[in-house]
């Protein structure tokens, strides 16, 4: 039997990425990008509806992309490699969550009905859509008053990101529109329904995004009913309860969807997943003990337990969330890559502009430069990294980024040195909070965009937390992940697996180099480290002077 | 009788800046300026001695530099107006403080004596020379186990800066050239000394920097010989202990000093003073209840009272020392217009710097003008104005900046705002603590180089503080105090006044223009002042993480 092929296909917040992957030693072999033609809409809908504008906090996506995406990618890989439709056995997809969609019962989203095009919430909601923040807030509230028992997996507060705050808010603002819709879905099984022509729900998405668990399902339909008398139905009227693990195969390709790849008919085709998730495995984690850093724009850290544990101010636990037969603990830090993009940006002078012309590098490499020559401690500086809130731990989106320690002698790389460290000591936090509830911590896995381009965040990020950190080989994780679960939506029998911790034993891989924690170094940063923990409970807990300004701010917009 | 002027010699850290005064209306009728050439030296000494270098944290002058001010101003002033010597009636000059020389018993500084000229400690100690500061450290040590009365009048605590901690460090760390200097002397009254041929000692030195009190004298013998044998008696030895209330006379010009100037000999010269004192009458104010600030690089606040009070934390408060009969009270805050300065030097992004080329203003102008267009609150952010420490109230040179607030959204003319309102709430626990202290401030009168400059700044002050800002209307407050008690020292027999009260209702003026509070700004900065001063408790009195910072700062460097 000759070589064998997976296709895995990312679907990012600005575009999709597809890899085909050889199954038996993960090799990429080649890589198409779609950049998605409405990207995502936060003014107004998509030409000829471009008179319809939308309201703060919205932020929408075109379904129409992510078929657009498979038509144009997939084929180009084929086209690429020479690889022939019978030797590709399986595709996996990943998508952002929750990003949701409402539809008819053949899966045709609203937004394609003439009759609700023009209708915002037809369209899909992208997962930093976050205008659903007051159903959110009263989720909470209605969740804490009933004491349901469900609220303390999520950290005691669900988003205003997630399935039921979005799905309430369509109820509320087009209670017509979600009359007529069939269903309510997430985008990652809605792709793959129209792949196979068959609706499933993925163990992922619905346990981190919308309130399930394996042995209870779904909240009650009175705790729905107790929002809105309308909502009392949603499970039975426009989803399903029949929720399928990830790694499970959702059906093969239909002959339409063949057509759009160049694939076989019947190629199989794993449930659904959602980007980050498919990313452990793709960093060789398949057990307990080894924290997965996927570190990008923001950061979403996971680990593996063997049994489910109450860890203070999580984002979720979810068996079967990650790994089949394992509980999957998430936790994130909602700005990391951002918060280096907002100081180059808004923060550093025009001298390292130019210098990164000169030398024909961008900003960040000259500030990394500078910023590796000092030492540990040496900037004088602490900075609180909640530029964007704080996601775990403490959960709360008012929060807002400090830096301390500032002097008239204080120069940009020192600051961006403190930004690092500030992440860092965020991570730590985290760590230190999986540690507390008797999820061990031993290595960190780093993967997504930032790893790969600042050596000195990783070595920062060794000696704060103490901890070894690998680094991913892949650069496509999402990507190489769902090819992954491809591989096993397949099988072994066609030439796949039959579990995804057989496919990441040969799949996936690491680099070779290591950062480990310099002794030194970490001592240091234990007694920076003790100050940013005390400051963290210090505006976390005591001082709510962040909301304070942001009210104070909120009532001046508002006169 | 035709016009009669009078000339005001203000010595900076940089040049020196005279004036010439119409004595009746205060008109400023001609500038002249001396950059000094051998500037601050903080590297090393001048040429020919270049070779030799200046440890951390100290900062000389060149006593010459002065008498060079001297001859290249006032003949300019004089050709510059066609004023005759007959028709200047008196000199005054003032100087940064303390700013001390050592000097032979005939002035001679021991830097222009060939066998000292290449010690550090026999030129000219700058105010910002800080490295007195283990002398400093051991003087409040010692003042405060001795339990010395005088200590509460400067809020506990000396600075480096001050006069016996430069002595001490003299005597310390070179022995025998402090065995050779038979006098020890502020810079303003050894240029006095050399105009007139007579040694005199200011009031408002001697209390502001050289712990002196009009009924108490220095501090004892036994004191000063409890820091160092050596050093008990340094004021019999060395100094005067008839100390001359400034707002008199100090003598007449000698026949060499008339030749530097073309004055005529016997031309009235006013005692020594400092620059921020002499600018009090110089802003109209002579009486209690209105607070001068002197705002610049960095703000001096000074206020006049019927009676001695103990202000919380106050640089200090001296009968005579500004106005003679009333006791002179001083605050300070360490780092304001070098706030600015240093955000649009290390934090501001190219794209304010292109606008400010485009529109040939500096960068403050166009940072101010969007600054501006944001309300009270709308910043959503805090700072904390202690980039150079904090000099009154917490007294304390090791606290350091914060931003707090920070969001994804910040831009660079929020910060902007956000580091003027810090000054501004800066000013205000001032103001608060004075009131609290019994000492009423009714109004604030602003002079320096930064009112001029930047009205939202005044205007903020207005609105954080509650009170109305006036400023005043000469830009050169320095000199034209000292060109007022020029005219004081001449007296009324001779066309000037008999006292500086009657000189400022002359001479001194405010412009139009007056900033007066708005309600609406007030209320609301009134809510970000309490945030602002909860963390100011915090940070100064209860968390002492900024110091643990430097700490570990410093020991980094050490190894």
């Amino acid at each position: 039997m000759g070589s064998k092929y997976a296709v895995g296909i990312d679907y990012g917040t600005e575009s999709g990425r597809a890899i085909l992957v050889d199954v038996a030693t993960g090799e990429e072999l080649a890589t198409a990008v779609y950049q998605y033609s409405n990207g995502v809409m936060v003014d107004h809908l998509p030409a000829p509806d471009d008179d319809v504008s939308l309201e703060f906090d919205w932020a929408l996506q075109d379904p129409a992309d992510y078929l657009r995406t498979i038509q144009e990618t997939v084929p180009s890989l084929l086209r690429q490699t020479g690889v022939v439709p019978s030797e590709v056995i399986g595709i996996g997809i990943d998508v952002t969550a929750c990003t949701m969609l409402p539809t008819t019962a053949d899966g045709t989203p609203l937004s394609e009905l003439p009759e609700f095009r023009r209708s915002p919430h037809a369209w899909v909601k992208l997962w930093k859509h976050h205008a659903a923040q007051p159903q959110a807030n009263r989720i909470n509230a209605v969740a804490s008053e009933r004491g349901e028992g469900w609220l303390s997996r999520y950290g005691g507060k669900i988003s205003s990101e997630w399935f039921f705050s979005k799905s309430l808010q369509i109820l509320e603002e087009a209670p017509e529109l979600y009359q007529a819709a069939d269903r309510l879905i997430e985008a990652t099984d809605w792709i793959v329904w129209r792949l196979t022509g068959v609706e499933t729900r993925n163990s992922c998405t619905a346990g981190y995004k919308a309130i399930w668990t394996k042995g209870e399902g779904f909240p009650s339909p009175e705790f729905f009913g107790a929002l809105h008398p309308g909502f009392a139905g949603i499970v039975a009227e426009k989803m399903s309860s029949d929720v399928v693990s990830i790694g499970e195969r959702a059906g093969g390709l239909t002959e339409e969807a063949a057509e759009w790849t160049g694939l076989l008919p019947g190629t199989a085709v794993a449930v659904g997943n959602v980007d980050a998730h498919v990313s452990v495995p793709a960093s060789t984690v398949t057990e307990p003990g080894r924290l997965v850093a996927v570190m990008g724009t923001s950061t979403c850290h996971m680990i593996l337990g063997q049994k489910t544990a109450i860890v203070e101010g999580m984002c979720g636990v979810v068996e079967d969330g990650v790994i089949p037969g394992l509980f999957g603990f998430e936790a994130g830090q909602p700005a990391v890559g951002d918060i280096f993009a907002w100081y180059v940006e808004h923060g550093v002078p025009p001298e390292y502009h130019a210098a990164a012309r000169d030398q024909g590098v961008d900003v960040h490499t000259v500030l990394e430069t500078e910023a590796a020559r000092l030492r540990p401690g040496e900037t004088g500086l602490l900075a609180i990294d909640w530029w964007n809130g704080n996601r775990s731990v403490l959960v709360d989106a008012d929060l807002s980024g400090v830096l301390l320690g500032a002097t008239l002698e204080t120069e940009a790389p020192a600051i961006y040195r403190a930004l690092i460290e500030a992440t860092a000591f965020g991570t730590r936090v985290i760590v230190d909070s999986f540690k507390d509830a008797g999820v061990g911590v031993e290595e960190i896995v780093a993967c997504g965009g930032l790893p790969e381009r600042n050596r000195l965040l990783m070595q920062i990020y060794a000696d704060v937390t103490g901890l070894p950190i690998r680094v991913a080989r892949s650069s496509l994780t999402g990507a190489l992940g769902s090819a992954m679960f491809g591989a096993v939506a397949a099988g072994s029998a066609a030439g796949g697996y039959d579990h995804i911790v057989d496919a990441a034993k040969r799949m996936a891989h690491l680099k070779e180099e290591a950062f480990r924690p310099d002794p030194a170094a970490h001592a240091v940063y234990d007694l920076v480290y003790a100050e940013y923990r005390r400051l963290h409970d210090y505006f976390g807990r005591e001082n709510d002077v962040m909301k304070r300004l942001k009210s104070i701010r909120a009532g001046v917009l508002a006169t």
